[in-house]
Parts: C-alpha cells; sequence; structure tokens
C-alpha cells in the first residue's frame, strides 16, 4: 500500500527542493549482480512456461503452497553442506545488531563466528528444505498423502556466470507420504505431458538408486559406491576402457570390474536391459528390488503413449546419496543444454526437523533454462507475446467522447484494450502500437463520429474496414 | 534444478546414519516473525484476488515486469526517510566480509556506520522506488507512455502486529510519461472493476494536491500545508470546533481560519462542492488547476456508470508530499478496516535516478488487506478453494489398471483429475478426498469391470450414477 508511512523520502525532498537535486543527488542505476529485471516480454513468455507447468500440476490433483522467503539459519544452515553454508544469502539482524558481540569475539575477526551472532535469518537456497519445514510444522492440518507444487524464486551467492543467477526461479511438485510407484508414473507422465504443450522433444532418463547399490554389492565393493557411480556416469564421455582403468584405479578389484562388464555393455529395450541387469545382480536383495521397481514402472508407462521417449540410463547418478529410490532427468533432443527437469524419490525428508520415515518423490523443472530451449527453438507461440488487443488512436477531445463509451464496452466484453493517453502525433501513436505489438488499432475521426462507425485496421496486414460499434466488439471478442 | 550441487547435505546424512540423526539433529521448525506460509486453500484464495487484478488490469494495456527481491543498498537507502532506512532488510556481504573493516571503525561499535562496510544489498521496501529504478535503466529500450504492473512481494522489518507482516505483496499499477487525466480516469475505472469482480462494495476517496496547495496559499499559510492538511484529516474524528482550536494551536492565524469555514463546512455533490471551493480558492493559480482537473476528472467519469461510490474528499491527505495531482483512496463499506486501495499523481519519479520530469500516476492494491475483507464477509467463491474435480478411489491393482487409461483421457480433456496413491481403506480415502474439496469420486469394482462402466458420486449430493467412461468424460468436461 502507498500508506503515508511509506512515502518515498526522496519525493518529499524532490519536491520542494528540486532545483538542487538534479546536481547533488542523481545517481546511476543498477541491480546486484547474478538478478534480473524481466520487461513485458520476458514476463510474457516466463509466464506462459510457469501457467502451463501450474495448469497440468493441477491436473494431477497438486495444490500450491508458499513459504516465506526468508527461513531461520537454523532452518537452512548445514543442509546444503560447508559449501552451501557459504554461498546462504543471510540478513543483518535490524537494530544495534553489533551490541551482542562481545569484545573478544569482535577481536577475532572471524567473518563465520561473527555471522553467528549477527544474522539470524537467511534467503531460501531451494524450495526443498522449506518443504521439509512446512511439511513438520503443519503436520496436524496436512492429510497425507500430500501432493504439492511451488513456484518461487530462491537464491545463492553464487558466482554469476552465463545462465546462472544468483536469483532464480524453481519449480517443484512433490508428492510426500506414498510409497506408491504410481506416484512415479505420474511424475513421468507431468513430464511428458509440459513438455508435449511447450512443444519441446525431450528423452526422459530413468534410473534407481536402489539398482546402484545393488551393483556395488554384487561385485563386493559398497563401500565405493560413489566412486563406481562416479565413474559410470563418464561412460558415454571417455568410453569403457578409460572406465575400467579409472576404477581399477579408485582400488575396485580386477574381480569386481570385470563382474561390472554386462552391465556397462547394456543394450536393447528397457525390458531387456532389465532382464540383463536382474542376471547379474538378482542376488543382491536391494539390486533386485530396484529392477522390480524399474519394472513395475515401465509397465505402468507402458501402458500410454508418450511423446518424449523414456530410457532406463544406469549412468544417471543425480544427487546418488539423496535419492533412495526411482531417479529422472530430462534432456532436450534438439539444444545442447543441461538438463531442463530432474528429481527422484527419497526417505526421509523430514527426519531433520522431528518427523522420521516420510517418504516422497518430486521432480523439478528448471524455468530459466526451459526458457533458454524455447527462446533458441523459437517456441514461444504469439499469445506469449501478444499484449492489448486493440489500441484506439487518440485524436483529440471530442474524438476521445466518443470512444471512450466503446472502449468499456469492449473491455467489459475481456477485451484488453486501451487508447493512447494523450492526442500525440499520429506516426508516435502508432509507433507505440507496433512496438508493444498491438494487433489492432481503432481510428475515429469527423466522418467515423458522423457515420456512427469506426475504422478497424489490422495492425500485421494494414487492412482497414469501416464497421459499427457493435461490430467492432462482436469482431474483436470472437 | 534438483542438480547434484544442490543436495540437502542432511540427506546425504541421514541415509548414511539414520539411527544417530533423529536424537542429535531434529530441530522444531518455525519461520521468522512477521512471515507466514500459505497453505494450498490460502493460496487458492490468493491467487483468486491476483488473477482479478491481473486480469483487469490488462484489460486496460498494463504489462507486468519483474524486479530482483535484492537492490543495491545505494538504490534503496535515503528513499524512505530515516526510519525507513532502519526498516530495510540489509544483506550481509558474502565471504570474509570483516576484513574489509579497519581497526577503529570496529571500536567504535557503530551498527549503522558497520552496516555500510558489511553489507551492500538489500531487500526491496516497496515496488515504487524500484520502479523507478527500472525505468531509468530500462529508458532506452521503453516506449513511453510506459503502462505497468508489478506484483511481488516486499520486506520491512517492522514490528510485526495483527494484519501487519515483514512479508506481504503489493499490487501496483502506474502509467509513466503522460500527463494525461485521461489516466486517472482509468485507474478509477480500474478500481471499479477490481472490486466489482470481487463483490466488494467500495467508496473511492479523491483528491487532489494541488487544492490543498491553493487552500494554504488562499490563506496566507503556504509553509503550513502540512499543518493544514494533518488538522483537516481530523475533521470526521474531533469536529470542526476542535480543528479550528488544533490550527490556531499550530500558530495559523485566526484571520486564515475564518477563511477556511466554507471549505470545511463543504456539502453538496461533488461539483457543488467543487463550485464552494473555487469560490474561496480561485484566485490561487495551483488551486485554480486543481479545481479544474478535478472537473475534468469527474466530468469524465459522470460518463460511466461506476458500482463504486466516487466522493470527492478534501480531508484525504495520503502521502501530501509525495503526490502532485489527483490523490486515491479506496475504502470497504462493510466492513472496518484501513484502505484496501490508495495512490495518486507524483511529478518527479525518476529524477533520484537522473531522468527529471517524467510524471506519472499510479494506485496499489492492498492483497492482504482485501483477502481478510473477503474472508470476514465470505466473498470468496467456490471455485477459489475448489481443487481437483474427481478422484478416483484405489481399490487395488486390476481395478487400478481399469480405470489409469481412463484418467488419462480425463486430463487429456482438461479435466483436473486423480486417483489415490493406494489401495487404502476406503474410509481414509473418502476422508482425504473430503478434506481436498473433491467434488466427486468414481468407484470402480468388479462390477463395474464386467460392465465396462463406473460409477460416479456426488460427494456433496451424495448422488452416485453408473455411467461409461465416454459419459464420464462429456459429464466432467462440461
Amino acid at each position: 500500500m502507498k500508506t503515508a508511512g511509506s512515502i518515498p523520502a526522496f519525493l518529499v525532498f524532490s519536491y520542494f527542493c528540486s532545483s538542487n537535486k538534479k546536481q547533488t543527488m542523481a545517481q546511476k542505476p543498477s541491480i546486484p549482480k547474478g538478478t534480473r529485471d524481466f520487461s513485458p516480454v520476458e514476463m510474457a513468455r516466463r509466464n506462459y512456461i510457469f501457467d502451463t507447468v501450474k495448469e497440468i500440476f493441477q491436473r494431477y490433483g497438486f495444490q500450491p503452497i508458499e513459504t516465506p522467503a526468508m527461513e531461520n539459519l537454523s532452518t537452512l544452515m548445514g543442509k546444503y553442506g560447508e559449501e552451501g553454508d557459504k554461498l546462504l544469502f543471510k540478513i543483518l539482524n535490524s537494530g544495534d545488531f553489533i551490541s551482542k558481540v562481545d569484545e573478544q569475539e569482535l577481536q577475532e575477526r572471524n567473518s563465520i563466528r561473527l555471522t553467528n551472532k549477527i544474522s539470524e535469518k537467511g534467503l531460501r537456497y531451494d524450495l526443498t528444505v522449506p518443504f521439509a519445514r512446512f511439511v513438520v510444522q503443519h503436520r496436524n492440518d496436512i492429510s497425507f498423502p500430500f501432493k504439492r507444487y511451488q513456484i518461487q524464486p530462491v537464491w545463492r551467492a553464487d558466482r554469476p556466470q552465463k545462465g546462472r543467477y544468483r536469483e532464480f526461479y524453481q519449480c517443484d511438485v512433490d508428492i510426500v507420504g506414498s510409497n506408491s510407484l504410481l506416484n512415479e508414473l505420474e511424475l513421468v507422465q507431468i513430464i511428458n505431458d509440459v513438455f508435449n504443450q511447450l512443444r519441446i522433444n525431450t528423452v526422459v532418463k530413468i534410473n534407481n538408486r536402489k539398482i546402484l547399490a545393488g551393483i556395488a554389492e554384487t561385485i563386493g565393493e559398497s563401500d565405493r559406491i560413489i566412486d563406481i557411480t562416479v565413474a559410470i556416469d563418464k561412460l558415454d564421455k571417455i568410453g569403457l576402457e578409460k572406465v575400467n582403468l579409472e576404477l581399477l584405479e579408485k582400488g575396485v578389484s580386477q574381480e569386481a570390474v570385470d563382474k561390472l562388464q554386462p552391465i556397462l555393455k547394456l543394450s536393447g529395450s528397457n525390458a531387456e536391459k532389465l532382464d540383463q541387469i536382474e542376471a547379474v545382480i538378482g542376488a543382491s536383495a536391494v539390486g533386485k528390488k530396484g529392477v522390480d521397481e524399474m519394472r513395475t514402472l515401465f509397465a505402468y508407462l507402458s501402458g500410454f503413449e508418450l511423446n518424449a521417449e523414456v530410457e532406463l540410463d544406469l549412468t544417471l547418478a543425480r544427487g546418488l546419496n539423496y535419492y533412495t529410490g526411482a531417479i529422472f532427468e530430462v534432456k532436450a533432443k534438439d539444444v545442447q543444454i543441461g538438463s531442463i527437469c530432474g528429481g527422484g524419490r527419497y526417505d526421509d525428508l523430514t527426519g531433520i526437523f522431528g518427523m522420521p520415515d516420510v517418504s516422497g518423490v518430486g521432480i523439478s523443472f528448471g524455468a530459466d533454462r526451459i526458457y533458454d530451449v524455447m527462446t533458441q527453438l523459437e517456441l514461444f507461440p504469439e499469445e506469449a507475446v501478444a499484449s492489448t488487443k486493440v489500441l484506439f488512436v487518440n485524436f483529440g477531445e471530442k474524438e476521445e467522447a466518443y470512444c471512450l463509451p466503446i472502449l468499456a464496452k469492449l473491455r467489459a466484453s475481456k477485451v484488453n484494450a486501451e487508447i493512447y493517453p494523450e492526442p500525440a502525433k499520429m506516426k508516435k501513436q502508432m509507433t507505440w502500437a507496433d512496438r508493444k505489438q498491438v494487433a489492432s488499432v481503432v481510428m475515429v475521426g469527423e466522418e467515423e463520429i458522423a457515420q456512427g462507425k469506426v475504422t478497424l485496421k489490422n495492425m500485421k496486414t494494414g487492412d482497414q474496414q469501416s464497421v459499427t460499434p457493435e461490430e467492432l466488439i462482436k469482431i474483436l471478442s470472437e
């Protein structure tokens, strides 16, 4: 609210001293590195993406929540590793914060320890930890299974670089409190529907953390599961021989590497791959469970015609220790770019906040990368840039008086319409309409008034037609 | 994106040490004072408000922009007065911030001066200063007149209290670069349309800063314009006699107070009031201009049937020194609450950033107060709480296999539909549907499968009907 209490003081100042101000107070405006302003055209395109994902999330029964930008640092710290703690934006306590720091602490000049004394809040780093906090805090009001989506910005004090920002939006969709693999099916369907609607061709790569654990167990190297996965992850880039070498270097036994070969050479359909994996790791209980889970999921998926390719990909590691079941990653087929969506199943999201054993599965859409893909492939449809449908050119008082009631009727018919606010030169008004990508303009001069008509001009074709106000409304509200 | 780099470390930890974790690390979750979580029901209602204002802003040709949550402190500081500087949330510099503070500065223990050394960024306090910064920074890409709306949260380190939050949303709509009073007309129409659509009865109070300046000039007390306005503002509460006393106490002369009486006793229609004001202050150039502006605006308004009452109110001060022309304030008629929308014309929004003489006019809708009014009057329509249209009850594997393709077809027809992810007890699933306010459920048992049908149950009436899948889709997509 623009209440009295919130009036920018410089405006008070400028009103009374408008002669001094300009020399003394003008500053060149800029925004913090790694942050962005969004123009109307960018907003229209971003909203096209957000509206699409929202609509589809809701079609699957997911409901929105929001959490505050600021969380207590006790909620955030220690949740993203040491590096993550450093990348949190921390908020300075209000008031005389330094008075709470004792002399010795001040002398130590240790920024990290000092932070604990002068800052209690931070900006959220992702939507996962706030969601875990939300679930536990509101556990008595939530009916589980809880299906929520959340589309909000997050902040990271990362080094800004091309395509990496310090403020960016995440679009997360999760279901917690259900172990059913039906949830995995529906997330793949959501991925398919979203990218189908956005007209992006995709490959959905799927893996299962239990299969990876089963592999490590089978070859007798359970402790080296991370090394093994990191090596497997490089198969595409460095080839089989070098992967084997790396495994041996990491201390994996020759025998184990030999056992691993059939898995590294997997081929065929997803079902065939699962058969081959089972032949190797079937004796491992966790491995067998992973294979069964994937069989169920692929069986579910076989019932539907999807536009996306779905592929079992054992080289997919993706937060290995985070996830405990299925893992997903989505790649755009026609653009070289990192994954545009990803996620998986996790077993104990809320344990840290005192609510153990709540399994969940979720995916996160990367709005910025999707935006980049769509820009590169020119996939944004016209309705994602179009703004006002019609502009009334302003020729002066008399014409204005004739136009305003017609304009009001158009708006009452839910047509986005406007009038240029001043009788500026025709060329200026037409340039303005052009830059705003207005589809058509209405022109009214003496002749039109005399005939009780308006002239409607299509801005693209240049076609003009003389119509009554009623006809105008009919044409434009179609 | 849930990339490897962003995996919450506690989940890594919890996976490997799930036995220790629960005792040692569980914390009772909470959020910072003055901030809020929004549940799905609250989100649906808030979005109903936001969607309404957005739709109407767009109908009038306004386009969205967004600016970053963080601005450079140099952009924000000194813009909201000394008190405002204190209420800014400041962000601690990343890295070893304390190394940039010299020994003497440290010893001074002056929190305000220290802040300048260890903090460069702050959270935005309103949407006005960021908008001014935006306009100047992007001046070469903007076609003026520029009509933008902006709906984003702002943050203030205010003392939290009932109805006052440290994070809250503002919905601002402004047009800059045009002096035309047509803009004032359209803002009143927008106010009318928004509250008409939300079904809130309102009074729109209008005043003009130039009239107030004219009054002060006429009674020979131009310097005391603030004192005079503050006193007039109390007319409703304390009555004419006490207002006169206060004026005299503030040092306004008896002669001036006498001259003021006709204005304090104004009555009649808006047009009659303007005639009476003109009789008193018509000799003041600025006063005459204010009266003329109001006459033009009320003449414009007389051409339209508005649901809102529009009233010239000389006691409206509302950021007197901020605004330079029309001032608006909207009150809900059926609820005792502060203004739910307000704004006005300002002459030099962008001067501080080196771009003088850009006039603008804008209003700001208070989403939180509107939410409170609508809750109190029970104005939220059903569609603002309804979620999924239909839930398929899950009776087990065989029934699931029968239901899933039907569910997919419903979704392809854009019906929000879901299936309970597990074959839980009937009662549990129905309770879940109830709490989620699902309109109807579909039940499929052996009989339905045998007949190729489904049973559709209306959750409100309890009515059941047996229909084919095709009929189901037809019924639900209507």
